[in-house]
């Protein structure tokens, strides 16, 4: 049943193929790391205003300085992170550089942070892009946190179909969201010199100020409710640092290549941001809580009409820019809400990929590390889908409170990562000689330093304004998910030592008890009988377990006339148990020989389809179970293949996911580049 | 998770333990077997008049005569079920008796229509007894339905907890309700013939016929309605057939004291049906449908005031005639009650017992029948309660729409019984040479064909009258358990024919292939080995999958630095993946030898907590399935038992439950005695 629905759910199993390992040119290498970064220009500027509302209208002012700001913290940070470009070409990430350079603890903090920060990408992602498409789609309003939770499950089900991702299935959206952002920039503002600009939809409104910030607009209060705006604004750094997990991707020299893409993706955010925040606050763009639109008045102060849609930051400008041309405002949205929703797609690669890295580690359960098994895969994607649901559900699918959870974990895994570089240097110093060599080091060293500086002010500036506001959330998970890690890794160990070899472990069996179960005198059970007899055993019995007087004494009489070799011993199960009477008999020869081993053959045969499986073999699978947790017993399962089988058997073959190549020796990468399939 | 949960919801795992084969005294057999057939008296009177009530209020003259014509069915169906008992003191039941005599299509569909009937007995109890808890609990108005479903939660909960049931259990409420109904009619009769029995509720009220039968008091129409009624009062017959299928429940001599007893029930049943309806009748008592309350007037024909709540005829019964004494009141309806809800879970053992019988013919999944597992027995349990609950839920808790359901079933196992009665007779008739038992043998089959042609007219008179008021679902339902039962025994018949054995299968195999799978020199690994070693294979080899290559490298210096006895094999896997390259392994080698065997050793480490189990072995547990599939491959697991394995063990031996001692020699009783526990 459930394989049914899987099929009808998750189309057909693909075959699998193998995957050709092509490397990336810049051009392409861009738009494929670029869309997590790129994206958070679409909600960053609204947030800005969103906080700066707070003190009224009268506080926009200070947006575009805001914006300058939050791009020096974007470029210090590109800055610093290439650096760890040059430094972990194998594309180790926030996590190889924490634990090689700070240690597992460390190391597993950054790991936190970014689960979390996976899964808030797709909640927030997914917000913004209903939020977007809500501004061109009216009917979507009142409605986006159903939205939201269907557009995850789509995402979640194309993810464990297995999407076939290729370079240009990113570099069209991606380069139409820069064309379009940068475009409608560029044209607003000659637009705007040359007095032809249609005003925004918001330029007559008056924004009511928040009870609390009404005299906000010196001291203190000012300090604060600018720092709470620089914060919500910092979310544009989110997906930085992807860039520096996908060096080995790129075309050689991979370093300098991955290095100079980081330094473009870092200039066109800023511009994109930039030009945004400036035309918004050159034209009178009015932007607050879409929870709280009610603090919008018309120009005389009066209450807008009810039902009044206040539609995002970029939906405005292009409404406005594009006023006399609809298909540019229809190319601005579409463009913004397809990459927030590639970003969100970038979590469902993501999420998997670090799963792998924690299991190898030990962190993670180990079943997680096989990547090219499609179990492994599916339940990340599964896990992320349900955690980004919840949160949507939550949060009502409200952009603006998700983000207060959004940019703590960031800024955890910025620190650990810079602050681990810093290490990274001292300690190469310690050996380096060369001086040239040596010149380079000291200046990343600084340029590190630099970013740590900032991250951390940064990062201080955001717990202070975000900690109640949500982060609490956000540490509280990272923080659980930091003790579960370290539970499983404790737990690894443990195991680990207690089983660690002994010489006496080497010792042979000094005897082995053979018995092999009988319930019919099929084929099944024998090809068990005979291949136990192959295996030479010391003793060799059949047994039967008797549930049934007369059924056993026909299997008797059934056994003398074909002569079988060995006698048939039966158990008595007056309560028609099967497995008991098994088990307690191993136990018993096992007691009886405490330095031999019983070898329980349990006949079985197989069959393909779902239902067959549900009529066949269910006391085998649970005999099976339960012998293993009785010590000194082999379990032999002696299978026959049933005709039906063979289908299921190539089925099962083509299942297999082929995982992708450059994981090759544990290595990890943004899989964006991920292709299954053929 | 799922472990804790169960152990919170279902308590703590039982203890198994022997259990006494007790036999019944008549006194205590009688309420055991009863509850089902005596129950039925409680909503069967409510039927009766809601049907007459369709003509108006003086279509209940017909209700005593109605009353007398069941009776005489049931004492007809008595008689009849008194030679099966006779004839099967075995308690084989009407599967057994219409297997038997008519062939196994008979004996699916009387399966079917017994299936059916088990979930239409929990609903139709449980909302019986529901709406009968309303007349004394007002709250309850208005949500029955929920009510019901939750009854039949714990009622299941209980069940899968496994209740303990003794004889005393039944006894109690069992006379308790015959004293409450027998002693509210005579108490009632003396009341009236002395002048001093208060008026009934809804004496004074007036019924306005259903627009469809205004004129139904003669021809035809009038026909057609009093069969209506009577197919409904003849729910009052459902039960009767479980002392037939308890016959080695009893003491002996146990044909002669199960026939006095049914001939008893039979008796009492009668007694407390005409008591109920004589004396509704005479005071006057009005019952319509509660779904259509509406057509109840007052005595002036004017509505009666919102929210009038009609209460059961019983209830309505037991407030008058205790008017002045309410205890009386609410021990009718307590033990109304309480007898209702062992009348549904009889369904809840009798379900079990039936599949685990069927299974043993292999009409059903095989799996159900080892009663003594646990896991049997509670997909049984829950799967009828999840019908039950659909039931319930699609019908509200309308008994008297559930009812049109029901009583179809009934009769089809009434009929066929019967039927494979005279068959039985005839059959023995022909080597009979004694003219004393030829005698009772002819004396029976006239009796046996008498019960047949009453039914059978009973049979067609429900048919008729209830097909397209309901009929039509349950008849839908019993073809499709009829099929699936088809389709699951031709199966296993073409399985049974696939593994017919041959003398070639009993040829040891030429030559064995040993594969012992390594990850890592632990104490698993070197078991495996050897064990392996001890079985003496033709080839032995250690392979590990390389999937990093810094991994294997280590492995292998471990392995020379061991002075390991054989070498150690490495299968590349560029793609990380696990499974597919042992699988690939093993049948390149079993193709190079077509008659020899590969035997995959794995190692396995157990752990005990379900927490644990997720993170180990999941990559054994898909290889050992996977490779199941690949012909002429054996796969060992050598299993090394962590201590924290060794509590689970202990919880697992205790895990298993008893089955009832008579289903010893694959006898069906109906396990009303069962006990478990301590």
């Amino acid at each position: 049943m459930g394989d049914v629905s899987k099929r009808i759910l998750l189309g057909r199993k693909l075959r699998s193929s193998q995957l050709g390992e092509t490397l990336l040119p810049k051009r392409i290498a861009l738009p494929v790391f670029a869309s997590d970064a790129l994206s958070s220009v679409a909600y960053a500027p609204d947030e800005v205003f969103i906080m700066l509302s707070l003190a009224g209208a009268s506080a926009y002012v200070w947006s575009w300085k805001i914006g300058v700001a939050v791009a020096l913290v974007m470029l210090t940070v590109v800055a610093s992170y290439r650096q760890n470009v040059h430094a972990y070409p194998s594309g180790g990430g926030d996590y190889e550089v924490a634990t090689v350079n700070l240690g597992p603890n460390a190391g597993i903090t950054v790991a936190s942070a970014l689960l979390v920060d996976y899964v808030l990408t797709v909640a927030v992602s997914i917000s913004s892009g209903v939020q977007n498409a809500a501004s061109a789609l009216g009917f979507i309003h009142g409605h986006e946190a159903t939205v939201a939770t269907v557009l995850v499950i789509v995402l979640a089900g194309m993810n464990l179909r297995g999407v076939r991702e290729s370079g240009t299935f990113f570099a069209i959206p991606t380069y139409g969201f820069m064309l379009a952002i940068l475009g409608m920039g560029a044209y607003g503002f000659i637009q705007y010199a040359t007095g032809s600009l249609h005003p925004v939809e918001s330029a007559n409104l008056t924004v009511v100020p928040d009870a609390h910030h009404q005299n906000a607009l010196s001291g203190v209060a000012l300090i604060f409710l600018l720092a709470r705006a620089f914060s919500s604004g910092c979310a544009a750094l989110t997906g930085v640092e992807a860039i520096s997990n996908g060096v080995p991707a790129f075309r050689r020299p991979k370093s300098k290549n991955a290095a100079s893409t980081l330094l473009l993706l870092g200039a066109i955010a800023v511009s994109m941001l930039l030009s945004i925040m400036a035309l918004a606050n050159t034209i009178g763009l009015k932007y607050v809580d879409p929870g709280d639109v009610g603090r919008l008045r018309d120009a005389n102060g009066n209450p807008l009409p009810a039902g009044y849609e206040q539609h995002t930051v970029v939906a405005q400008l292009a409404r406005a820019v594009f006023h006399d041309f609809p298909p540019g405002f229809y190319f601005v949205v579409a463009m913004t809400g397809i990459i927030l929703v590639l970003a969100a797609n970038t979590a469902f690669n993501g999420f998997p990929v670090l799963g792998s890295i924690l299991a190898r580690d030990g962190f993670a359960p180990r079943a997680l590390g096989s990547r090219g098994d499609r179990l492994a895969y599916s339940n990340g994607i599964l896990f992320l889908a349900i955690l980004a649901i919840v949160l949507i559900q939550a949060f009502n699918a409200e952009t603006t409170r998700l983000i207060q959870l959004y940019i703590v974990g960031v800024f955890v895994s910025f620190n650990l990562s810079q602050l681990g570089m810093i290490r990274h240097w001292t300690r190469h110093l310690k050996t380096e000689r060369d001086p040239a060599v040596r010149r380079r080091m000291h200046r990343s060293r600084i340029i590190n330093a630099f970013g740590l500086g900032m991250t951390a002010v940064v990062f201080v500036i955001v717990l202070l304004t975000k900690f109640l506001a949500g982060a609490w959330i956000a540490i509280l998970a990272m923080v659980f998910f930091f003790l579960v890690m370290k539970s499983i890794r404790r737990h690894y160990t443990n195991v680990e030592k207690e089983l660690a070899a002994d010489e006496e472990d080497r010792v042979m069996p000094t005897r082995v008890h053979a018995i092999v179960l009988v319930s019919k005198l099929h084929k099944p059970t024998l090809r068990a009988l005979a291949f136990a007899q192959a295996t030479r055993p010391n003793v060799l019995e059949a047994v039967t377990v008797s549930i049934d007087d007369a059924g056993t004494a026909a299997l008797l009489e059934e056994w003398d006339d074909r002569n079988m070799a060995m006698p048939l011993k039966v158990l008595h199960s007056p309560y028609r148990e099967l497995i008991r009477p098994v088990v307690d008999y191993a136990t018993a020869i096992k007691k009886a020989n405490p330095r031999g081993v019983v070898a329980v053959y349990i006949p079985e045969y197989v069959v393909g389809r779902w239902w067959e499986q549900a009529l066949h073999n269910q006391t085998a699978l649970r005999l099976k179970g339960r012998l293993l947790f009785t010590p000194g017993v082999m379990v032999i399962s002696v299978p026959y293949q049933l005709h039906s089988s063979a289908q299921r058997a190539r089925e099962l073959r083509e299942e297999i996911w082929v995982a992708p190549s450059d994981l090759r020796a544990g290595r990890a990468v943004d899989t964006r580049n991920r292709q299954i399939g053929k």
